[in-house]
């Protein structure tokens, strides 16, 4: 068993040009949930100018549904987005981090040492609200100014988290560069340093997501998190594809004898849906192949 | 160290609806010397009416530079095919049976143990000519039409090829169905019953395709089939992606720390030559998104 943490109404469509109505990322977000989804990066707390696609999270957190076992997840960078994010009522909040001083300076407008102080005060408000806490450690594997990354850089940043108050890792591969070898070492450095729960994320960059995927499952990772349709993109290379798509995850770990709670048909319903809203063809390839066994065979 | 065998030409062009001319196959295949390229499917001795993208095939092998060191190879489904294999100087012959007997009998038009018979006798001819000969089993991760096929099945057509004289095994995972888990069972089958080297061919269909290349080379496979663009297509899902890419998987193996004999800039060269061909995108992602670390970095 696996939990994908389905980040395409939050990392999806922050990446993506077209500015999606909020009745449609609430649509979206109902399909997720009806594919089995229950926990749900749903929007990021961050300044409507630097990321308009999010200007709409308090919208989209009055507008869904609030099913029974349903966890909603909100990003936030500091205090200032907790406030917005308590707010809205989120169940949890993801709070992003970057393993390389220029990205951090650059992302963040703070050093590493200032991040680090700034997630404790918004790890120790939001656990006393009762919220769940992430702390996103980015550019795990590779910085796009910096170049290499060491794990026991990365491993520094998250026993400095762990110990300002996260409840869960989650190491971020934000610009797609990393493969297995990377998940196994970093896997070892993290858990040098924390028992907390690990949580990937992976974007297909350069087509190792998946593979990437698979070996954090089997090197003991808690949570993958997937978009539904494989939408959004990566800012620092505009043509190319987002996150690792939740219904190609989905299939995989199926395949490979691992439960995840999600629907392969369900998932694809999602990825349809917000492939007609943005009005391009969406990176998922299941989609478009089909599930194995089943509605390949041309003769059925 | 893993060899990549290039199958652009042949695998990739097969299944590309545009018919490409001769002279720009042969500038493809001069560009995949240029980055590499030491084993290279060049064509596919079928008949024309049955595959139009492949009536060329010797005038391809009539172009192509006999560099030293370089080795091309010519599919061949019957004896027909290789004297046409023969006469045009190929250096192996690449023989494609099916591990269903559905598919055998609808590809082939023989059955499984027909193409074995039929196997043996081009292997004969072909060994005693000096030629390298290849038994490639087609749908050895799954049937269009039969669904599931157990490793158990694959084996015993591998020990069947093995005994008819093939001196490398290729396993296919035809429409893209397979999963690394997949891949490690069948190792296990065919280390069962040879010891012939490995070689396995992976198309990314439901983007699981690097995955089961690195999991292949990491349980001893000898080499690794790849198209420079990821060109190509599934017979049997019309929107489907094509063949790994060969770019992709040069990136994937160089950040593994396994040595492929290829540079990541010449086959990205050798893709958008085809690709230019072509008119449409390819599937490969690293002519995209770029090298890590490198030419990423939006300050350079």
């Amino acid at each position: 068993m696996v939990e994908i943490v389905e980040v395409g109404p939050r990392d999806g469509l922050q990446n993506e040009s077209a500015l999606v109505p909020t009745a449609a990322k609430i649509a979206y977000i109902e399909a997720l949930i009806a594919a089995g989804a229950r926990r749900i990066e749903a929007t990021s707390f961050v300044h409507p100018k630097r990321v308009p696609q999010m200007a709409d999270a308090e919208a989209v957190m009055a507008g869904v549904p609030r099913a029974p076992g349903v966890r909603y997840i909100g990003l936030v960078l500091n205090e200032r987005g907790l406030d917005r994010a308590l707010a809205a009522g989120v169940d949890e909040v993801n709070v992003v981090l970057v393993a390389s001083e220029t990205f951090s300076r650059r992302n963040q407008g703070m050093s590493v040492a200032e991040a680090v102080r700034s997630f404790a005060a918004v790890s120790g408000r939001a656990r006393a609200a009762g919220l769940g806490v992430t702390a996103t450690i980015g550019a795990s594997f590779g910085c796009p100014f910096e170049g290499e990354v060491a794990p026991a850089t990365v491993a520094g940043l998250v026993r400095d988290c762990a110990d300002a108050g996260a409840d869960e890792i989650a190491l971020a591969d934000t610009i797609g560069v990393g493969v297995p070898a990377d998940v196994v070492r970093l896997v070892e450095a993290t858990r040098g340093v924390t028992d907390l729960p690990l949580r990937f994320h992976f974007h297909n960059t350069r087509n190792t997501g998946y593979a990437n995927a698979l070996t954090a499952v089997e090197h003991g990772a808690a949570a993958l998190d997937a978009s539904a349709g494989g939408i959004g993109g990566c800012p620092f290379a505009p043509n190319a594809t987002g996150n690792i798509a939740t219904e190609d995850l989905t299939y995989a770990l199926r395949r490979s004898g691992i439960a995840s709670g999600l629907t392969l048909s369900g998932v694809v319903d999602a990825a349809a849906l917000i492939e007609h809203e943005l009005g391009a063809q969406v990176p998922a390839l299941l989609g478009r192949a089909g599930d194995f066994p089943g509605e390949l065979s041309p003769e059925r």
